[in-house]
Formats: structure tokens, sequence, C-alpha cells
């Protein structure tokens, strides 16, 4: 299992377009599947009104995306650890980032919120399966 | 967005062997890519020492599977909630049912731990795009 050092994370990530979001909603985790969009390190996500942006402001939320392609037997994962802020309006530099990037919902259903990470972490782990 | 049905979430967990678990950490959630395999409802881990097997266990974890295809335009995704077991050794039904499913994980490294997870709430969402 071989690290992915921070520089290239945030290269995966901006390759990417769908991961997922863990909240904790009174101490029970629970994973959304997400667009979203990178922009000078801040992560992305255009919500509905429902838990993510109940419980993501103000809290620490995790980011994940990860991929496996079984005929080359390689996988990998990349991690964005940090706190959700609500960026529809606010003014603050988080915020401008993630309104200036572009994360494109695929799924159905009026999103009018905007959600950032500010990482406090951005790890990923790689391996290449033995034949 | 339309809801899938436990029963219906059951069969697609059986399908699939790869999905992702998250884990609290002093609050702060993170997520992993993980092998698993589902047995009367458990959902069944191996796993080394590290960050799962040492804060998983009697807490409240969240376990997911997703899919988008694109040409379709079709997404879902499976989410399991519930406390983790460390079921390496122990007797009780749970750790049984999980010893009993075999996850094969294909990431390398040592994995003789098991951990389950007794389901609290399952519950899926699947959504078609609009042409």
């Amino acid at each position: 299992m071989e690290e992915i050092p921070e520089e290239e994370c945030l290269e995966i990530l901006d390759q990417r377009s769908l991961g997922r979001i863990a909240v904790v909603v009174e101490g029970q985790p629970q994973i959304f599947p997400v667009n979203y969009a990178i922009n000078q390190r801040i992560v992305a996500i255009r919500s509905g009104a429902g838990t993510k942006l109940s419980h993501a402001p103000g809290s620490k939320v995790c980011f994940e995306i990860d991929e496996y392609d079984s005929s080359g037997g390689v996988g990998w994962s990349v991690m964005v650890q940090g706190i959700a802020v609500d960026a529809t309006d606010a003014f603050d530099d988080v915020s401008w980032a993630a309104r200036a990037a572009a994360p494109w919902p695929v799924a159905p259903g009026v999103k009018p919120f905007w959600l950032a990470i500010e990482p406090s972490k951005i790890t990923g782990r790689r391996f290449r399966r033995r034949a």
C-alpha cells in the first residue's frame, strides 16, 4: 500500500466529478454520493435541503473518491477530511472558491445551496495487486 | 429520487463486493474502501490492524455502495447504518454470520480481523436522469 502525495491527490480530485461525503448525524455517520468540483483545495458540492445541509455546516465531514480496476489490479482512494461550510451566500474565501468551482449534479432535484469543505487533511493510498 | 425498499437493498448488496465504510475518529468521519460480503443482513469486512479496527468496534459506522451509469443516466446508492462489532473470534450470532460470509479483500496486506456491521437501518435511493 503506497501513499499518494497531496499534490497528486489534488490532481486526481480535479479529474473526477463523482465522490461521496460522510456527515455525522448524532454520532451516526452517513455516506451520500455527490457530484463535486475542486478549486484551490476546496471541495464544492451543491445540495438541496436535507441531511447534508442541516448537519454538515460547521461540522467535521469527509469526502472520498476511489477506483478499482480489476483487470489491472490497481486500486486507489483519496480522502479529504475537513470542516464543511455553507457557502451559499457567504463572502469568505472558502465560499468564493466553492462558488467559482462548477460542480454539476447529475441527480435530479433543485440544489440551491452550496457546501464547501475546507480541508484539514488530504490523503491518498494506492495498491497494485500481486499477480 | 425513488426509495429502494430494504429487501431490494439486500439483493443489491449481495451482488456486489466493493463498498466503503465510514468510521468516526474523535468526531472526524473517515471513509475507507473495503471489500465486503453480506450474510443474514450482516455486512462482513476483513481488516488489518489500523483505524478501522481500533475505532469501529462498539461504535456507529456507515457502509455504502453506489453506482452511476452515465450512458443510461441511472444512479443509485445503498447505505447500511449500524454498530460495528469485532467479529474475529466472538461467539455471538452477528460474529458467526460475519465469519460465515466470505469477503475477499483485493488489497494486499494481512487482514486477520473480522469486522461485522449489525444494521440499524438499511436504505437505498435511485434516480433516472431526465433526457
